[in-house]
Parts: C-alpha cells; sequence; structure tokens
C-alpha cells in the first residue's frame, strides 16, 4: 500500500546513500533505491535495517536488495540482500529515513484544516460544532464527528464510524464501523528519538495507524503512529480510557484492553486477549492468542498463548493468587 | 428519582418481556412493567437481575416483581418476586434493558448543543470562548465554564460550580460547589459489553454520574456512567489528575484520590479514604471507611475499614515495608 | 525573578501577619514583610516556613528574617530568621499565603483570552482555528501553536516552541526549542490541600511550571504548577504521553519519562535519568543522576546516583530479573 501520509522524496541512487551515510562500499553499477521500510514489508530496490537477533527470522525471507546492519548481523542477510555495515544501525536508518520522509520528524499542527461546514462533507456527515477537516480527507457513509474534534489531512475513515468530541485523528486509516470516544489523540508520532546531550535527535516516523472494522477506542487514549512500520489494532477490539499505544504496537482480533492499560514500541499482542486495567507491557515483546492478563501486571517477557498470568513481574494467575494469600 | 437522562419507552406486559426472551413461564394475567433497575431499586412493578452470590444480601429486600437469574440462584428471591430463569443473566438483562431505553447505547455526540452566548445562560453564567450548551441544561447560580467546554443535554449542574476548560459533561448531575477540573469527561457509557467473536454486543448504560457537595475533580480526569446503577462522587471527595473511575462505582465522602488511580466496575470505595497515586482497584470489590492505600498498590480483594495497605497484592502497609527494606 | 503570574498585595508588617496567625509574639518595632517563599528562595525582609527535618540543610542558610516552624523545629533556624511558633505549619503557611496572594486558589478560566487572530501575534506565530491568548502573553519568534489551544494570561512561551492542539498552557514560561504536544495542561494549581470534613481547605499555589531549552512534552500530559516553589523540567528532558508531574517536582536535564509515569509532589530527579513507562514516583523522594528505573516500578525511597533499579518497591534492577526468572 502507498503510504497516503508522507512523501517519498525517493528514488535515490544507492550511491548518493552511501555517500550520506559516509560509508565506502563499492557499488558496481548505479542501482535505484525506491523506498525505506522493516525487513518484513520492504521489495527488491528497497533499503531496510536489521539491528538485533530477535527478528533474525524476518530477516530471512526480506526481499531488501540493501540492508543497514553492524559486522556482527551481517551474515543472517539472504543472498539477495547487500548489507550497508555502519556502526549504530538506527542512527543511520534514521538518517536514511529522513532523506526518503523529509516531512516526518515533526508532528505540526495541520494548516489545511477548514471547518467542516465548508467542505462537501457537510452532506454526508453528521458532525458538531467546530469540527475541523484537513485536506483530501476521506469518510465513509453514516458517519458521526463530535464538537471540537480534528480529521487532519489524508485521514481515511470508512462508513459507520463515530469520532466523539474534542479527538484528534493523525495520519490514521479506519476501516468501518469503527468508534473512537472523546479526547483521543490517534496516529501522533511515537516517543522514539536518539538521546543526545542537550538537543536530543528525532527519527522520522512514517508509519501510521490503522484501526480495523468494529474498534472501540475510549477517551483520553493515544495511539502513536509507527516508525518504519504501523501500528495496528485488530478487528473488534475495544480498548477502554486512558490507554497508551505505543509506537509499532500490533494488536490482533477480538481482544480488550481495560482502563489505564500501556503497551511499550513494538509488542505484539495476539486474537482473544483480555488485559486487565493499568498493566503494562515492556516494548518488543511478543503476547500470544488468548491470553488473559490480570489488572495491574507487569509484563517484561514474552507470554505463550493461552496463558493466563498476573503479577510484576507477571507469573501463573493462580500460583500468583496462592503465594499472595 | 426518575431518569432525566435516558426516556424509559415502558411500561410492557410481562408476557411481551417473555416473549423476547424466549421465555415459556406460565403467567396467568397480564401484568405492566414498569422498569429495570437493579435489586437495591427497583419498586414493586419492576423487573431486576441477579447473577451472582455476591449480591444475595440485596437480593432479600429486593421489592421488584420480577428477576432474570438462574436455575442455581432462583432460590435466594424473596416471595414477592418471580424468577425468570435465563442461561445467561447479563445478556437476557442487556436485551429487556435494551428495550425499556432504546438509545442509551452509543453515546452520540449532543446535536442539541449551541454556543451558550445563544441561550439564557449568558446571562447568569461565567463562561469562556465556544463553550456549549445542550437541550434541557440546568445551571445553578453563581457558576463559570472554562472555554470549548460542552455540557451536554439534560446535565444538571448545581450553584457555585466551576468547570474548566476543554471538559465534556454528558448525563450528570452536579450538586453544589463543584469544581471539575480541564480536558475531563464525565459520563460516557461505561466499558461494559458482551464479548461477541467479530462484533462484540454493547449493553444499555441508562446509569448516570452523581457528583455530590464539595468535590474536586482534577485535569483529564474520565468518570463514566453507570449500567444499572449509577457512578456517584461522594461529598467532600477530591480526585487528583487523569484518575479513571469506571462505571457503577460509588465513592464515599472526604476521600481524597492521588493522581492516574484507577477503579474498575462496580467497586465501593468508603469515606475518608486516601488513595495514593497510580493505585488500582479491582472491579466489584468493597473498600471499607478510614482505609489508607498506599500509591502504586493493585487491590485485588475487599478491604476492611480502618485498614492501612500497601503492595499488589495489597497487605498491611508496616509488613510491606519492613519486608521490602 | 518577580512572579510575573500572581500578583503580590504585601507588603504588610509584621504585627499584621502575627494578628492574622493569632500568635503573640512580642515584636519590638515595626518591621514590612516583602513576600511569602520557601526557604531557599527566601531573602530578608521575607517569611518563609520550616515543617519537616527533611529540609534541615536548607534551613540553615535561609536569608528570610522570619520562619513559620514548631516548638521542635525552631532550633534549626540561623540566627537572622526569628521563629514564629504554630501547631500548624502548613495550615499557617497557607493563611498567610493566601493574603499575599488572595487571586492563587482557584484555577479559573482565563477571561482575558481572545482569538489570536484579533491580536498582534497573528503576524508572528503561525497557529491553527480557534486559539486563544490571554492579556500580556509574550510569545518568541517562529512559534506555532495547534487548533484549539488556550494560552492563558501572563504566559511566556520563547522562540521556536510547538504548541500542539487542543492544550491548555497556564502560570508557565517556556524556554526556546520546547515541544508541547496534544490535549495537555500544564501549570493548573497542585493537589495540594487541608482535608478538612465536609469541606476541605485549598491553599494558594503561586508556583509556576517553568520548562526549558528543547523539552518535549507528550500528549494527554499534565505538569502542575508548584505550591511555594516551582515546578520545573530540565534542558532537553523528554515526556511520553500521559505523563502525570505533580506540583513542585523538578526534573533534571536530559532526562527521559516514558509514558504514563507519575511524579508525586515535590520530588527532585536528577540529569540523564530514564524512567521506564507506568512507573511511580512518591513525594519529597530525591533520585539522583544517571539512574535508570525500569517500567511499572514504584519508588519510595531516594535513589542515589547511577543505580539501576526495578520493582515495586524498586530493588537493584539484576536482582529483580534474577529473583524473579
Amino acid at each position: 500500500m502507498p503510504n497516503p501520509f508522507f512523501i517519498n522524496s525517493g528514488p535515490f541512487d544507492i550511491t548518493e546513500i552511501l555517500k550520506l551515510l559516509k560509508i565506502n562500499l563499492r557499488i558496481n553499477k548505479s542501482h535505484n533505491i525506491i523506498d525505506i521500510t522493516d525487513l518484513t514489508n520492504a521489495k527488491k530496490d528497497c533499503i531496510t535495517f536489521f539491528h538485533s537477533k530477535k527478528y533474525n527470522e524476518a530477516v530471512k525471507n526480506t526481499e531488501a536488495s540493501y540492508c543497514i546492519t553492524t559486522q556482527n548481523l551481517k551474515d543472517y542477510l539472504p543472498k539477495n540482500c547487500t548489507a550497508i555495515i555502519v556502526e549504530n544501525v538506527l542512527i543511520s536508518t534514521s538518517i536514511v529515513t529522513q532523506k526518503f520522509y523529509p516531512s516526518a520528524i515533526e508532528d505540526e499542527f495541520d494548516d489545511t484544516a477548514v471547518d467542516i461546514s465548508s467542505t462537501h462533507f457537510k452532506d454526508i456527515v453528521s458532525y458538531g460544532k467546530n469540527v475541523l477537516v484537513g485536506s483530501n480527507v476521506k469518510i465513509g457513509k453514516n458517519c458521526m464527528i463530535g464538537h471540537n474534534s480534528i480529521i487532519e489531512r489524508n485521514v481515511q475513515i470508512g462508513d459507520n464510524c463515530k469520532i466523539g468530541s474534542n479527538t484528534i485523528l493523525r495520519n490514521s486509516i479506519l476501516k468501518n464501523n469503527v468508534t473512537i470516544l472523546d479526547n483521543c489523540v490517534i496516529g501522533k508520532k511515537g516517543f522514539g528519538f536518539f538521546p543526545v546531550k542537550n538537543k536530543n535527535l528525532r527519527y522520522p516516523h512514517i508509519g501510521i495507524v490503522i484501526i480495523n472494522e468494529n474498534c472501540e477506542i475510549g477517551c483520553g487514549t493515544t495511539i502513536d503512529r509507527g516508525s518504519l512500520s504501523n501500528t495496528e489494532i485488530g478487528k473488534n477490539t475495544f480498548l477502554d480510557n486512558q490507554i497508551h499505544i505505543a509506537h509499532n504496537v500490533k494488536i490482533g482480533e477480538n481482544t480488550i484492553l481495560a482502563g489505564q492499560v500501556g503497551i511499550a514500541g513494538s509488542s505484539i499482542i495476539g486474537n482473544n486477549v483480555k488485559i486487565g486495567g493499568q498493566a503494562g507491557i515492556s516494548g518488543h515483546l511478543k503476547v500470544g492468542d488468548n491470553v488473559e492478563i490480570g489488572g495491574g501486571s507487569g509484563i517484561i517477557r514474552d507470554v505463550p498463548s493461552n496463558s493466563k498470568i498476573m503479577g510484576y513481574p507477571a507469573q501463573n494467575i493462580r500460583k500468583f493468587i496462592k503465594d499472595n494469600k
């Protein structure tokens, strides 16, 4: 799917990219690189990155032509993929991403937004006072948007969606029958940057937020968009109030998150999962299908499917209850 | 008190209700059922529900004429109350509630809301820019409403109340001298539904939020309205920022909740309770009077009055401190 | 620095202050007291307060002429400082503060705020729809303010600052290059009051919020202003979404707070600290420099510099991981 939110300034010749990274790698012929993306989504003529053995399954099957990686990791790459050896994979990736997507670092307010009553949506959307809509927004049939909400440029909303009041949608695609309640911020840049003394270095976030059919998102919830991959909420998944979903998180279908849950960056939650209030899930973890996580739990390790866990760190729920009688 | 927010479509004859539930119960004569409500509030000619032994004290004294319950629980009912035996009490209750209150499932934005400056409140309320007020709102003397706030239809606000900016009030009654700070959402539907694969089933929330005299509610706090009973905050109770109070919760008087506390559905908190920051209380629990709960605690069991507890799960606070030196 | 937000009604003669406190202390001559402030910031001719041995280092060097304190603590005072012995230091301090700053108890909406397009900022600020600006606001060069945001009276914003949408700034000073994302409330009064049955007693909050150069504040975050001292965020410190920073907190430079962290009142966090998501820090604590705190931790004691801790209560992170395998 072409990214509707961030304009790709490419293609760039691989020699230009290597120069940018100050890499001295002998390349025989010119080669137009069309995009930068993660291991899984990269196609031929793309550049990708590989910075941790955690992703050694994904790297095997990447179709990318080039991969930013380290000396230690380069032997995991498949034959089709030429290694670009750097010292810090993430910083180099950030530099190349910024080349392709120069406008994806900051979240400036959408200056194309106008009052919905001055747009063609006035006849097809049911809307409140002071609703703002940016350029190139798409809204399906039978939708409602509450007072003071802001639908920023290029956002896509399916049929039968209900957006509450005081809510901001940005860089997001909502499928049909999605409900988003009041005071949410969906699609802002993630909390991803390189800590640098006196001036941290923000990297671009070109991922988006995809919310699938029949989801409901509670009041005051924030869902950040992805950096290079997307943040995605599966079908019929319900989120309660004041939840925070960080960048690159994927949540499966028919999953339920109670109030004030937080999920850190890049974690993957399965289908039919139930997560109790205030539970927290660390970054880069996998939680399987049919898992039940008790309220207040702190998840710091992968969770196999069909587990019922609770505690901090979480353990078997029966053991937790028994040990703490 | 008649419910000012949700219009009762009843009465309905009991035979019509039984037909809706596909129940084959021999009823000798027609009987108009006027309302559905919880065990405690149900009067003669009302229908109620009883789904857990937890409520066996309440069921003894119910005045309801009919009660949706199970084979196992039916013998707890008093003589005045005829059992309607079903497989799933909550789903059947939802079906009957939806019959009485068809408009209480969704929280659509209030399309009756208009700028306060075009209403009679312009002379009696001190208000900011872009304040919206729905139909049939009542506001007492000497009140203030900050910029961009929305007071939805039928909301009642007492005397000397102060509402901050960017705040939404819905299905709520505020008594005198209540302060609600900025960015709150008070009175949205609770996070209550039946998980159904591919399309969860929302049930009606016809409860309201009652905030009693002298309360203060901090910024970014959400208080959900009840499903069949009300969510209520007692007199002179203060809530800090970013607190989440789920549906049906009752909090007593002179109680203090620090920032980011979360209370799950239907729990009851006593008077003179102090709850430290980020503490969480599971659903359907009772916390007694004069209880002190340390910051970060996770409460998963009832708490007797006068306890001082801390931890996850919470234990005696002295023991917690000592064990964790 | 003179306080630009709260107007000092003083000076008041010391005999007038003593009368207010119903203190019978023989004072030989009239003495104009110019201000009330904390031990560290008090100058000659100021009154201060000292209520806990925790501050026995600060008290030694105070330049204040008078200090509200107790019989037990009075001997810690330096010679230049006359003790005013009271039963409850904080209540007496509140009474005197209210004398000097009668308007600092409530956070009423800013009724001086007008649409930015009717101010001189329309030519020097890039702004969205429905932006409100109060009287005497200062905004530097090259700033942006998103839709529906409110910059209340006297707020000072440096150069190159970006304010998101639906955000409220009050009693705050932002230095250069500060980014504040959407739905934040910065500078409201802290959650500080004296619990009194039936009607809690709010005390004035005359501290402000200072956010230094290059900071970023995530969506839905609340930062409360101080009571007598300020709440301050150091240079290049980044806060993620839904964080709560209570009154009087000081956070150092180059520090990183992940989502949903909460810091209770008056705690001091050092430089180069990393705090994982949902961690909570109790009030009146000191966290040193270069500390790493794992996600979900509960900090209830001071933390020495260079520690890596996790857990609730937090302990050495390696021990926590090992003990919980």
